[in-house]
């Protein structure tokens, strides 16, 4: 047994409060063996977290890793002409290298903000689980299928191959990797592909994964020609068992935040994505109310435009606010509970807590600084004014990926220059 | 002649446009001699800002710098019980000292984050103006009034000391202070006083600066009593001329939107306050299209929880595409110019932009960050991506205040210590 001793902070519990501790760590399982008082000496090596506060490393519930190629280069514009304009054009251009470079940069950005867990729907799924054995993060990752643009074979093949590389990857990186079956949304798959694929889907043991009631777009038209709710017909559809999880969520009535509750499925809120789309306020405070288990993510990087979690959180307390009309509603606690346990809990990744026998995947935050004081409350400091550059050590599964701001298993000025080189390609080929 | 040269970097120009070139300081005058190429020959010293962008210094538009004391100390309650249970009573210990600690903490957190001038409201301004001289911040500073929990007595004197202490300390730290009249709002004013006050201020040839509808709550009673908008009633009493300034103007409507750009009095738009304290959306994207002067202010950094300015101009895109339900309105051109010449034009400072003879106010960002990976707009990643802690150097008045992130005007350990002390035995004492 190989041990890590992560000593001197002050460690967040799960149930929110903070205590001194050091935190005793088996590498070669990747789990926290003992939180207590001066567990150095019982370590083979030690990481040092005096003037900070350990937490459980952040999950990112929802993203498209590889699109921080296309970070900034489009914004500010209505969401079709964004996609039809410029997303999909360039898109259609990124080959499996670029898919591998820009999830490098997206990994390389969540080690250095304390993400040790994502859950991810994009293409090109070897590329990506190939960056993320290397990068040495958790994720459930999955193809996207699109079939409304496909022909009946091509959207066939679309799904299968999701369904293929989900069992291809559960599993892989000593078992970091687990995947599911992603549909991208309601609208965006034929009813006869759902009708088919999800019992698929279900008889491989996988998860499912896709976006609902991110628009009121995307609401209208399944009310109109179905007359249910999209999540109504979601449920019928057999897509909404407890190992589901739905991003967005904006648009749900009250009969749909039962329909959740009651079924055990997460919801990762987005808050920046639907606030730099104007998808409009997910009523994050009425879910939480009623039981239903949400987690927080970033989406891609084109709609945020970073992937820190800790941005994440302060957007969802926010909007939260906002949307409920109410300066208690989604308070500091919910959102660092979102951001950790709530996504860890929605994608069904056993991470997000610090307690004996949990996994080890943790940041630690340095709080000497100017922002981060006073310490009148930590848990305020996490949701409102920590940031990505005050993450000091990321750990995932007892492996160091970050210490004192240098990531370990990527390198950062290689990944760098990888991506500004295929971003620059990318663009050109899309905008020839 | 003393001159310093900020050289190798990319440098945006009042156009929003991007262009690499060095610059050139007279530090004597804190002015801009030139912007070119290969300007450190003529130069007695250099900064270096290859790999970076060189920005305006930020200017935080409205304030209450002493408030970092409160940071995180009440978060998640509604505005009443939180003023009334928690702001207020600690507010009631704040001795001269916390003032002057609270405000030199705030300094530090502007000066890392890239600020070079704010505006602020609060009282015991000689303690605030002997921070922000050795600080070395540009800074239009007054004492708030309020009347409506005073007797007569109690309300002129604290009009008069506004009056006094604006003009005492107008033109102070070698012309870089300057002050303004602060009524704290149109409803903690009583009317004989602003009717009293308000033509002296005038007759000092003082800028009238105060709080103006931030809530539903502070609109309501001025409709009803007086039958009239807010800022109807504020221009009745000669408070909406072009050299003055409101903070929030939140609930505003078409015909207030028509009287601030008439008058050219400025509206700063503080987003995150207005989120946490789910005061509502200010509708920016129409004050913008009407031609009013906005920029953009923190507010304290109790109902914030930070005093970034990087973060505020991300809010206020977020914030302005929802309340406009449209992703292209408050676009990441509008958010920079709002947190650079906006707010120096709305708080009438002559800051803001970079181009010869314009003042020496700079912040240099190193763009060497996954985050700010690849570089396709720069503007966007200043809007969207761009953190506190990717500020370099920060210059002001020609002056460096900060060179690669080493604070050089105030200690920042020993800014900390005594800020956490002060903290700490304030909150003892209201809690007593
Ligand atoms: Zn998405
Ligand atoms: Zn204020």
């Amino acid at each position: 047994m190989t041990t890590l001793a992560i000593t001197g902070g002050q460690v967040l519990l799960p149930d929110m409060t903070v205590t001194r501790a050091d935190v005793l760590i088996d590498q070669e399982r990747g789990e926290i063996l003992e939180l207590g008082d001066d567990l150095a000496a019982d370590a083979d090596e030690t990481l040092d977290a005096s003037d900070s506060l350990v937490t459980p490393g952040f999950v990112n519930g929802h993203c498209h890793v590889s699109m921080t190629l296309l970070r900034g280069y489009a914004d500010d514009k209505p969401l079709d002409a964004w996609l039809q304009e410029d997303i999909w054009p360039a898109e259609g251009e990124l080959t499996p290298d670029d898919i591998r470079i820009g999830a490098e940069l997206g990994l390389l950005e969540m080690i250095k903000s304390g993400t040790t867990a994502f859950a991810d729907m994009y293409f090109e799924l070897p590329e990506i689980a190939d960056a993320v054995e290397r990068a040495g993060l958790r994720a459930r990752l999955g193809h996207g299928v699109v079939t409304v643009v496909k022909d009946d074979e091509g959207a066939r093949e679309d799904a299968q191959t999701s369904l293929d590389v989900a069992a291809e990857y559960d599993g892989a990186a000593d078992g970091r990797i687990s995947t599911a079956f992603m549909p991208h949304s309601l609208t965006t798959v034929g009813e006869e592909y759902l009708d088919e694929f999800v019992p698929k889907a279900r008889e491989a043991g996988l998860p499912i994964h896709y976006h609902a009631n991110e628009t009121a777009d995307e609401v209208t038209p399944i009310v109109d020609e179905r007359g249910v709710r999209p999540l109504a017909y979601a449920a019928e559809k057999g897509m909404l068992e407890p190992q589901d999880f739905v991003a967005h969520g904006v648009h749900v009535d009250e009969s749909e935040i039962g329909l959740l509750a009651e079924a055990g499925t997460g919801v990762i809120h987005c808050p920046a994505s639907n606030m730099k789309l104007a998808s409009g306020m997910a009523p994050v405070q009425r879910m939480l109310e009623e039981g239903v288990s949400v987690g927080l993510g970033t989406d891609g990087a084109a709609s945020n435009n970073d992937l820190s979690m800790l941005d994440e959180a302060r957007d969802a307390a926010m909007i939260g606010k906002l949307a409920a009309e109410d300066a208690s509603a989604v308070p500091a606690e919910a959102v660092v509970e979102m951001m950790t346990q709530g996504s860890a809990d929605a994608i069904d990744i056993d991470a997000g807590r610090l307690e004996d026998g949990a996994p080890a995947d943790l940041a630690v935050l340095d709080l000497e600084k100017p922002h981060l004081t006073p310490a009148h409350d930590l848990v305020s400091h996490l949701a409102y004014a920590a940031a990505a550059a005050d993450v000091r050590h990321t750990i995932c599964d007892g492996q160091v990926l970050m210490r004192d701001r240098e990531v370990l298993t990527l390198e950062e000025s290689a990944v760098r220059e990888r991506a500004s080189e295929a971003a620059a390609s990318l663009v050109a080929r899309a905008e020839e």
